[in-house]
């Protein structure tokens, strides 16, 4: 098949055929389909809850599964369980749990467990007329949601409030019903979809029958019924506190508390440095988040957005040294669930969750807050220590062995041999080859 | 062993010992362990590939891998590769792939491709003393990490400027060294680093050395010599434009353009909608740096900080109507590499590279884009065309008819009574059980 031209459809092809597809127009090897084949789960039950996760699948990619002992948080030690492709965020984890194992572990909290909602819609009467009904209106929308929220009511959730917003200057007439809930160990999606979605038939039913209203008012235009993944009250904090001196190392490193101090005001204050010292914090979250089936593009999104919540993008850790006292501590906005979605349907998430002892979506939240906390403090300590290249440079060389299939015998030469230098690519692949030769 | 003990060693432990210390601690059954082993590739050389990326492994997490086919990209076709676990996310890209073919396609283009690091340091001196010495510190810093440089040099790549900039509103006596950098189709992140402390290296040793400075003046503090993640030189940008009525559908949907065109308006003014609005960006951007082994947690942190670049978090793609043509287009900040890394390594994104044509850094940019752009598309698209609740919620029932085991021959029972049902976990499971009993 030329592989310039439409297929058509694919939507409907079976697994096989979608192999066969890829193979005949990219020219596929029988050891690549069989490849394919051979990453799939053992378990034809497990491989079918994998790939009905999503659609089009061909294959699994496969992430290391990884733990991180002795993370103590409120003084229970835990397991954190991490899925990553990035070499160190494990190691550096583990680290900064180690260290703080020591120093009275991880203190969390959760600051409050409100989640967002958002119908937008146009109406072109007067906005004080439609205030002054508002508060009817509004009973008249919870009344009309009961059906869909008596369960979450009885776990003690619900739809909380609805405020009227007129907003003006982004359309004319436009208007939003700003909607919170609590939905308890539920990430809650598709109940506060559904419920906005009521809100909006409701609304649109309120303007047809409501005596208050008349003529072209009785018409709204619903844009949009949705959640919103801005949670800026569904936070956590964490926090550590040590002896300042304590950071220091034996073999001579000195005033490290000082100098991290020092780099996390820099990353409060300076866009470019900010941006890579959250990027280290979300290597943390997200690999706990992945692991236990937790949808990391929201939470990215939430908690970057909660960074430039000052209209300038920031760090989420700040730290600060009182009396001789350490103390650091990560603020950060985030919604996530326990039940339902991948946490309830893969395997390895369930695992995830068993490891973690089967957290409540607040311990969860807490156990997030801690994951980006320690991230945090292991790589800006490494970093006012001597860089982390050195640490860096020695996956980067066993990255490049690999990649260069050297064989196992030879490699300790040229690990050796690389110890004191820095490691390109072309260098490693010269000395390989001179070895090779030789 | 009690749960609540810290565990000595771990690092040093095989992956046995590792499972043993988890069966033992979490009471793993012999089921749990089996499944840790079964979720490992079958191929010993893979699975040492896959588990030497991280650290303390224990299984393999298997996401999805799918691929997108027919998506049109500066007049040729492309399949993309996608690992993601959430549902919807595959089909909507290549829906929004196959809308946009019949429309002329994407068309994308990268827009610069500079990378930034920097080095942070105090020094007591002059600031003005510094300014005027530093055009010779320059040349000497360059000079100095010629080595370093000179094979990226070679492949057209190198050290692109250094830049003093004084800044003691953030610290007193506070100097970041502001490097540029162009890394071809590597990612370069240890290129860069390499290179940035071999900056600090040189500039220590010009304080030291120079007779332009003495006394307290050959003192300078390094902080950190790190590369920034925030690359807003470093840019694609991808569109596509069609008759505004091309979006109505044949049933009836009327006008679906321009709500478009006002839900991407209202995306680029709240916080609130914008944060989920790029979430949904990014739920094909990452699916796509996974399947090609890029690191995602460095592209979400880059775009979400230049969504608020403006000093308000906003939608990264923007929409309007001209003449009755509608345009849509993204424009992203992103950094990738195509070279080195898990995309060299991991058997699938060696795969997911070739399915893609094995694209120059420069191409992989613009896919991601046109990822990120389709992805939005079909979002908004059934955002403002009745919700989409109604999608999500087979979606939903289906996981559902899983998480309950519910058996295949009464799930289309199922399926049929909740056809104009809203669809919760509860309410499913009583009409399971009400059945299950009759």
């Amino acid at each position: 098949m030329p592989d310039n031209q439409i297929i058509q459809g694919f939507s409907k092809f079976s697994k096989d055929e979608r192999i066969g597809f890829l193979s005949s127009r990219y020219g596929f090897s029988g050891e690549t389909r069989d490849l394919l084949i051979s990453m799939q789960a053992a378990s034809p039950d497990i491989q079918k809850i994998i790939e009905e996760l999503s659609e089009n699948t061909v294959s699994n990619y496969h992430l290391p599964f990884s733990v991180a002992p002795n993370v103590v948080v409120n003084g229970q030690v835990k397991t954190f369980p991490m899925a990553t492709e990035e070499s160190s965020v494990v190691a550096a984890l583990s680290k900064a749990a180690g260290f703080w194992a020591k120093h009275g572990g991880f203190h969390a909290e959760v600051l409050g467990t409100e989640k967002k909602g958002q119908v937008h819609f146009t109406w072109p009467g007067q906005p004080e007329k439609l205030q002054a009904a508002f508060p009817e209106i509004r009973k008249t929308l919870l009344a009309e949601s009961r059906a869909i929220t008596a369960k979450m009511e009885q776990r003690g959730g619900g739809a909380r409030s609805i405020e009227l917003k007129y907003l003006p200057d982004i359309l004319p007439g436009y208007y939003q019903l700003d909607c919170s809930f609590e939905t308890c160990n539920a990430m809650g999606a598709n109940f506060i979809n559904t419920c906005l979605e009521q809100f909006a038939q409701s609304l649109q039913n309120q303007f047809m029958v409501s005596p208050v209203f008349s003529g072209t008012e009785r018409e709204c235009q619903i844009l949009m019924a949705i959640l919103s993944n801005y949670t800026p009250k569904s936070r956590a904090r964490a926090r550590v506190e040590c002896p300042d001196d304590a950071l220091d190392s034996p073999s001579g490193e000195k005033q490290v508390a000082e100098k991290m101090v020092q780099a996390i005001h820099i990353a409060k204050n300076d866009v470019s440095r900010a941006v890579t010292h959250n990027k280290g914090i979300f290597n943390g979250i997200d690999a706990l988040a992945i692991a236990t089936g937790n949808d990391f593009r929201a939470i990215e999104a939430c908690g970057h957005a909660w960074a430039a919540r000052n209209g300038q993008y920031a760090s989420l850790t700040d730290a600060r040294i009182d009396n001789g006292v350490f103390r650091m501590e990560i603020d950060l906005a985030l919604a996530v669930g326990v039940v339902g979605g991948v946490t309830a349907i893969h395997p390895l998430a369930k695992l995830a969750m068993q490891i973690l002892g089967n957290p409540s979506a607040h311990e969860l939240m807490m156990y997030l807050a801690v994951a980006g906390l320690a991230s945090n403090f292991s790589s800006v300590k490494a970093l006012v220590s001597g860089g982390i290249q050195r640490g860096h440079m020695k996956m980067h060389l066993s990255n490049i062995l690999k990649q260069l299939t050297v064989p196992e015998k030879i490699r300790p030469l040229v690990i050796n041999y690389f110890r004191d230098k820095t490691v390109s690519y072309s260098d490693v692949e010269d000395f390989v080859k001179t070895i090779l030769n030789a």
